[in-house]
């Protein structure tokens, strides 16, 4: 039995919710999953300063689920992938982020993807997770729907209408084979758009539970040989003294 | 139930049931994995050319899987990945090379990898695959154990030990925190030279397998919008006949 | 006295006919072109696939030449260069494709170009060449005719006038100093299209024929250094079992 | 009177009076340097989890720059610039992080540099931010003394040594005409080390505040169009909470 | 007292004259500006050709300003940086380019930039610059206003609108946050077109100025160690035949 | 008859006269060669600066060929290619450098190459050749064999014997299959280093020539559309006046 822990990095609970789902529906035999999401952080993420505060949820929620003890490998499910170096550091478990999943996916099913995300705003954060992963050339364009995260759940029908239309102009005008979704919100509306667009959709939530668990069943795990080694226990001051002299169970 | 094919592109039967061995005992509990080799081809793949030829059988036993009518993804077991956007074409099957596959899950557990590979010659295959695929700038260095691949079968423990030796020279001097075996042959030797060298060892052809069943279980195929549609079918002529006006099977 | 093998990777004899006029007009005086085609192997070229199976016609084709012992180089000529590195392991002899010879020498006479092709799936063909040849920047699109490869025989007229119409185009919205053609069986419309369109075109036939030409005259060979020596002698099986134990005469 | 706030990402105080001392010899006439670090976090910064915490204090102390209301410019000063674009969000006020100040530096009184640091293990937080910024290719090597951070306080001497080793090492190896050093806390050897080295030594926290300088001199301000505008206001929840409905100050 | 010498690399005094002002107005107190011009070269820089024959007069006003020893820094006023390189072996001053300052400033503001520039044809200098200095992906597009530079001068009104409205589509389409203009001649407007089109706009004369009085500030000089060391004198012959045997002054 | 002009850029005679003989040998039957050199300039080339000016005699040289009305194309004699794309925009006959021959040469026969040059210092000329013309991972490494130029001249055997020295390690350590020849003045030693190091051995000169008569064979000339246009007209001053609205022969 492998247990995954999917750490939504904001803080809105139906959104957990629906990630937990979108993922559940994708689960191996075997495979138990869970979703959590930080105490403290910003209800959705849309900005770089958005996704700072939020990579101290996820380091916070990679710390539990050390102590908790059973956890074989953690998602990240937020698209800019907040936190994600950090969290390697932090256990031995694998850790995978949700845009990464989702690029490495595309790669495997297409030659060329175009992104379709939320705000346009955001798109740099993808761009620069394309260069650091390698794939800015697999990837054609970056296209925003221009609407605000939480308008998935709140609007959810014209959302969809909207991020439908930008798949389609991908589809017809980017010279692409497959479309990744920029938005772990959008985790529940792959199917849905896979069949109204007719190419193949990439949603990173789904991705990264099927890379976490290869990895589990490779017997892989977090290198802590070099750059991704447990961090020097250290003091932490202030609202942080919590991560001070931090000793990580032997199991993580 | 998913069915995986692996089809090893070299024509040597045994080690198509060593590829088969390494692939079954990390397959999912409902994966069915067989293994095949083309009929027709060099006994082991050591070269540009050696690989051309070997394209031609892993396109035909695509055929022949799409012709059977239940294979579900294939995985090509060669570190040169020969004939994958090939044999992409021909399927709406997920197709994996196992040399992208070993990238893949290499950067998912590691900032920096080396790649150890059999001889200094096919070095270059690995560099242009690395530059296709978009993990130059993640892998350190190629180092060859300059041991023949038919020689991992034959002196398998003065094979052996000339890998471990390039592979701890690796962990030592390279700055990395996971090592890619580069070649399909290595399979069987995998945990073997994770305990020796300790540092995570990636290696292709079980890489391959989960991701294959990571495409399967995502619903996920290879795009047939663009530049991976079915060939156009066309006369083909002499011992390619064969080929001429490939109509393929509706569920291909 | 030269002698140049063009090798058409597909079995259209009229074509590999139109290849060598197209070729011959440029010859140099001491130059004897001669042409072939596999004896196997689709009628054209169009796909990753027929790409594959094509390789091996080239193959046999250069070790046919080597057998005959007097050709001092070979042209690939078809616009992917399928099968170039296997070609060159197989010989002494230069080894150039058309493409490659083609992307050359725009960048000496222009600093960016444009590439007119016929289909829009073999475009990725070119893409992923202009990347391993590092002439990726110096293309500012490919563009696609949209026209099967033998309506080029079969529709010339339409033909051409699809592809001027893209050439049109490319010179007044690229920003382009020279257009690339991206088919070998656009050779003999060159000049026509250069005069029609009022920039350098590029034919890679006729380019390939000229760098063939110049390597024999520096009297520079392939490297048999390193990764493109011959291939290591080895039992090939099945249809390929002539490849066996292959002894290249020593003049190859 | 231009006000230059330095915000040292980490909690030590006698750090940040230290690097408030080696910009402010370097401060111009008309130029007000103010030193500050964050409330909570870690004592140094020597891993990804220690940047993300960091980070935080970052955006905190830009958010109370803002809210004093008379902040021309800001430096962050950790080599690994951590919270950069989330501090650019923030403000209209130029931020500076010292990594990019040095590289930027560096290369316009050499072609080629080596970087100097702490823990080897930060490199590849080096190495991401030279690609992100575009200097791969100007930097040759990334070196490491191996001494902890905090050596440079407690063991200044030995670290001293250590680093002057390995830069006379970069001069005489690397093929460079400058060297970068990798650490805030070196801030205060620059004179030092490159009176023994004989190189240009270019050191982060004095750059930063030139081109914090420069940006105010010439009235640029970090653009608010496009993906640096202010974060969208939201809920922040938990020890977060007072991020909630940021109202970011007119003169923000 | 630090005294930065602009060299405008064409010959025409009037824009020399401008360059002046545009600089002199961001001078820092304690800088003393004065400008020169070649006493031979092109009255404008529009080409390759052009291009050549100002790096003489740059080199020419590099070693004069040696001579009078007392300059402190240097700056190339045109957007080519013509003779930079050279520049810069002949004295440790430092040496800055207004092309790469304005690059530079540019990033430390937003994360992606467009030029606008005069001819489309010098459009290809700008991109050769982006490849060698690193800011390849930092600039989204290169817009010519298709104005001869010396139109700034003679039909000032005319140009600038063609300008700005290159600038506001910039703005509009290409997903920006700053603008670097193009050609040293448009220095003088900077701030007119900043409040016209609303977004940041960096030139390259006042930028260099500024980080020329940086570079003074750090200590910092062009690096004598490797391939920026003095030219090894030699003989000259002809018109150069003074560039022979150059003795540089101490203090250069 | 094809009539090539060699441009030495430097004014060393002796070496003009063996550039000469060095492409001479090679020349094609109904191939002219003649050669020159500025009538001012550097007597060798081995600096930014010294390359900065004999791009102007470069020009002129172009400049007097085409008033001379019969030059069919140009080869830039020197591994820098100073003044190249200079050149190209003052003749509708195709220019070519013997920096980028070679290293088209050179991948046309093998996947990767070595440089062997004659001073550490000129190796940055070249990395910034190999960024621009892309063939930078075609590149293992840059080698000096701290030679200056003129030694090929007066100290021709220990010259010979350190350049054979530098071609050996290349070949021993850096994983490659041909050696470019980093300077013109080695053009007459390509054939006795070959032998003696038994690689193919890339020279620039020679490279250059055939190049040239390829492209004149295929009736390519330089792109007069878009960037390598002719030069604007327009007033020179100083010893530059003969620049002055330069009015190119209608052949040119």
């Amino acid at each position: 039995m492998a247990h995954i822990r999917l750490i939504n990095p904001n803080t809105t609970a139906s959104m957990t919710a629906s990630i937990y789902r979108a993922a559940n529906d994708y689960a191996a035999t075997g495979t138990q999953v869970s979703a959590c999401q930080p105490e403290a952080g910003p209800v959705s993420i849309e900005s770089h300063f958005d996704e700072a505060i939020s990579a101290v949820g996820v380091a916070q929620e990679v710390i539990k689920g050390e102590q908790e003890g059973n956890i074989d490998a953690y998602v990240v499910a937020c698209f800019g992938d907040p936190g994600l170096l950090a969290a390697r550091e932090l256990t031995r478990a694998p850790v995978v982020g949700i845009a990464e999943a989702a690029f490495h996916m595309a790669t495997l099913i297409s030659t060329r993807f175009s992104i379709v995300t939320t705000l346009g705003r955001t798109g740099i954060i993808a761009e620069h997770l394309l260069e650091q992963y390698g794939f800015r050339q697999h990837c054609r364009r970056i296209r925003a729907a221009e609407i605000p995260v939480l308008d998935l759940e709140h609007h959810p029908e014209a959302a969809y209408r909207r991020i439908v239309q930008e798949c389609c102009r991908a589809r017809d005008e980017d010279g692409i084979g497959a479309i990744v979704l920029g938005c772990g919100g959008m985790a529940n509306l792959t199917q849905e758009i896979s069949r109204e667009v007719g190419l193949p959709i990439v949603e990173g939530v789904s991705a990264g539970l099927k890379l976490a668990e290869s990895l589990i069943g490779l017997g892989l795990f977090t290198s802590k040989h070099g750059d991704l080694a447990y961090p020097r226990p250290k003091p932490f001051t202030g609202q942080f003294a919590d991560f001070s002299n931090l000793t990580l169970p032997p199991g993580g």
